[in-house]
């Protein structure tokens, strides 16, 4: 069932060995590819390599067309798990690739995904005391710019915009990576005396770093993203402040992801280059890789100290003010899909899903049309009026049977199915995404208002902390605990996360990633109990490291090394 | 009282003759800056010339400080409407320049009014059948360059990436000056028959124009918008939906931004270039000059042609799709400003004011301070909870006087002051932001929360519709009906907006615009009742245009005539 020849494309345009495809053939494939199938334009354009594709006649696509269902085929996650989440992403219609080599066109399901994540995390920094506000993307490269010895270390992330109004410009642009360096140039501006501080800003935009191993959402060359920034009179505020963000995002993480994310502190080797400090939330995915999901960074004094800014204390003082950046991206929608989703698609915990509730109505003969779907239409009312997130999908072209694996690929939580028999008994069908088959389905629900609405809340609500109870034991399952650098190799090799005492050296942290690929995610705030003595070493050691394999993350570092000293 | 040093540094950064400065200049005079005044930070560091700026001593810095309010200055609107307009930007903290040519950073009080249409156009988008997504913003240089001979004309208002991951890139890629050609480009994959439309979506996103003259939210290098897109079976459709569009902007200009536009059709010399039909609105500025404040193009095929977009429709043949794109900017919040300022500063509508209602605590005693602070906190609380915006003013640093002057300068609507006495009569006093001085003030407002919170609400919608025929008298005393040229030319040397009956060529539009300076602005969709006689021409003629001058526009023009033949 595994149709070979789509995986391979998105895979490729993604990877490497396509590291500078021409649009010119891309455009010149669309151009010739015969229509396909409605509802599966993202998997099919996405998938079919151009060699293959113009191949296909037109006669092949009205077949490809007429075999309705079948032609959505999704990888089995036991058997490729990036192939199923690259085959998830086309037919969920979460994204598609950009006609220049890794960027993604974020797909209106997709992108309600990250509004969701938006809609939560604005209102949290609101709360917490951020105003939003905007920074230009172009950032003069003097900004960030290392030591001319550095310089050819350093460019390899960037995009450069060295051409503006038909003219070479005097100084190139880098298009934003992050806007450490824009934001103290301005800060530097705006504070002057402690009355300033402390200063908390958040902006919601796009970045770009020049990624040359993509994935979407993962990793891709432009991404959305939020990046708090602040900046404070004391070191104490500037960490309180850091501790609290990655709380907010954790609260995030467990309480609206349904994704169980170990919190904590990343070792020296793992810090952002500009932190003295770097708190991470790390997730567990469908493969057992850790996904980094959100970061906030104690910056210190390292960037108020390159660009000079500084402000008088109450004592009459100058001094340079203390720092925290932290952000959320559109690498979080990736995580989602990668926890939760199994065999059939995408599984969406109901407080994130574009839509948390599906209805299908469903009729043979022609004069049970019109009860059914009058029916459908007033309890789709009540459910919208209730507040609650509802698609009715009454469309005459495909079959139920057809509809109930659409939305179960596309991960909708619930499914409300409404028949003729129904209709008379005044009650529904209820399906549960998170639930196989039979047992997840329950028949003769009332289609009273009050009774219908509480009993869909409470089923969501049900299933909300379900699937962060199953993404709990996945990932308790799968950490081992380890008491030798053997334990910890053999924990690595069986793909499962490692966890023991460490006190060791950058030196034998550097090693471990090198033997074994894992790399120290982060001691975590939560410590088992007891003495620990470091798996590598013997010696008494404070915290307990976490070492896993991780999915690639973004590669950009400043080097702030010259301008600190 | 105008500070003659201040105005012409950001006049300057944002005009052709300081096409390039250097970046490195700029830092070292904001490192050199001592320490001005808190709050006024963005008048400080925006507004003095390095040369005069490095001449600054420090006891003269704080002999600003202490100045207190008289350090506020804003050029009256009447002297000079643009440097009015450059200083209530900067004193109100609305935006400051960033540190590339051309770029605005928007600080938090002037990004709130964005999100306030944001929040409202949003809304309004989703509930007229359009999602949200996201597209990139590099653009491979193929799809937006015209024929080789045309490229030196179109180039000037692009910002090109030349280099991507340290090396040079085999294809120049367009920074995002506005998507129809990458949404074609996608839009070919995701349509295939008349099932997938219409295709109806919208992007918020920035964008970039490398315009040689720009002005701070007017005309930016880079400025954040949205961009509407769709796609439909019929022209018909399409036409609607286009009208649609210009409708949602004139509701939320007249009902939300209490700016009366005029609704019309675009001339065929200021269509858009890649459109049939261009619909906008246009406002007039406080100097009377018109700001195109949001457009919506009926793209017709042109696009669908270029991209090959086509669908099958219910008969079976192949079809190309008719377009629409739409746009509203942050220029808009330059429109809000020039609109409704005054000489104190800017004036806001209710409805899009990021602080509604500000309240001042007024104390002498130590022993009044509790009780005043108290009453104002609870104020607060019970205007918050009625889910107004709401600022309590409580800090000790500045007298209530330099409070009224700074909260009217931002142009608050409503401000409560308390005082001892006022506590004692549990009453309340309310300035209107809109009438100045005892007039706008009324005293002994009972502090009971449904009397207190019914009163304010009432009175934010009594300047809400204030300021909109406020603006609709302006408008329409600044509107001359014209029957001849010698009527338009002496109307638009007045400095007014002409209206006359319009059935003359290109060539003679192109003559008014050079002989005077004026622009048809559009063909009012509220034409005046009567027969008509070309005011050029004497033919009988179907429609009264708007000739106006205007604030100046971005000017990216498509050029697809070749692509499109």
């Amino acid at each position: 069932m595994v149709s070979s020849l789509r995986l391979p494309t998105l895979t490729s345009l993604f990877s490497p060995s396509f590291t500078r495809r021409s649009t010119v053939s891309l455009r010149r494939s669309f151009h010739l590819r015969p229509p396909l199938a409605a509802g599966f334009s993202a998997q099919s354009a996405a998938s079919s390599p151009p060699e293959i594709e113009n191949q296909v006649d037109s006669k092949k696509s009205s077949r490809v067309q007429d075999r309705g269902n079948t032609d959505r085929v999704i990888t089995p996650l036991s058997q490729d798990f990036n192939a199923w989440y690259l085959d998830v992403i086309a037919n969920a219609e979460l994204a598609d690739y950009g006609p220049v080599r890794g960027t993604m066109v974020i797909r209106p399901y997709g992108y309600a995904i990250w509004e969701a994540i938006q809609d939560y995390l604005n209102v949290k920094f609101k709360e917490t005391g951020h105003s939003n506000m905007y920074f230009p993307q172009f950032i003069p490269y003097s900004f960030i710019e290392k030591e001319a010895s550095h310089v050819e270390g350093f460019s390899p992330e960037l995009a450069l915009v060295t051409v503006g109004g038909g003219k070479e410009l005097e100084e190139k642009l880098v298009v934003r990576p992050t806007s450490e360096t824009i934001v103290n140039h301005m800060f530097t501006q705006w504070i002057h005396s402690y009355r300033d501080l402390p200063l908390m800003i958040n902006q919601w935009a796009n970045v770009t770093r020049w990624e040359m191993r993509t994935k979407p959402f993962v990793r891709t060359l432009e991404f959305l993203w939020q990046e708090g920034h602040t900046a404070h009179a004391t070191p104490e505020e500037a960490e309180k402040e850091a501790l609290q963000m990655i709380d907010v995002y954790t609260k995030f993480a467990y309480e609206q992801a349904a994704i169980p994310v170990i919190a904590g502190r990343k070792s020296k080797v793992e810090t952002f280059a500009g932190a003295n400090k770097t708190y991470t939330i790390e997730a567990m995915m469908g493969d057992r890789k850790a996904l980094q999901a959100g970061t906030s960074h104690n910056l210190g004094q390292n960037f108020s100290r390159a660009f000079g800014t500084q402000f008088t204390d109450e004592s009459g003082q100058r001094q340079h003010v203390w720092q925290t950046s932290w952000a959320v991206s559109t690498r979080f929608v990736g995580g989602i899909i990668m926890t939760h989703g199994d065999d059939t698609g995408l599984m969406l915990p109901p407080r994130i899903a574009p839509i948390q509730v599906v209805i299908v109505p469903i009729w043979k003969k022609v004069d049970e049309r019109t009860g059914v779907l009058d029916a459908a239409t007033s309890v789709a009312e009540t459910l919208k009026t209730a507040g609650l997130k509802v698609k009715l999908d009454d469309t005459d072209q495909r079959t139920p049977g057809w509809k109930f694996n659409f939305w179960e690929m596309k991960g909708v939580p619930l499914r409300i199915e409404i028949g003729p028999r129904d209709v008379s008994s005044g009650s529904v069908v209820i399906s549960r995404r998170d639930i196989p088959g039979k047992q997840g389905k329950v028949f003769g629900i009332s289609m009273e208002p009050s009774v219908l609405e509480a009993y869909v809340k409470v089923r969501l609500d049900e299933i909300q902390s379900s699937l962060l109870q199953r993404a709990i034991s996945f990932r308790d399952s799968n950490i081992v605990d380890v008491s030798s650098y053997e334990e910890l190799k053999e924990a690595i090799s069986l793909g499962k996360w490692a966890r023991g005492p460490w006190s060791a050296s950058d030196a034998d942290e550097l090693r471990v990633k090198e033997e074994t690929g894992a790399t120290i995610r982060c001691f975590p705030f939560e410590q088992p109990q007891g003495t620990k003595t470091c798996l590598m070493t013997g010696k008494h050691s404070l915290f307990s490291a976490l070492p896993a394999t991780s999915v690639p993350q973004e590669t950009f570092r400043y080097d702030l090394r010259e301008k600190c000293s």
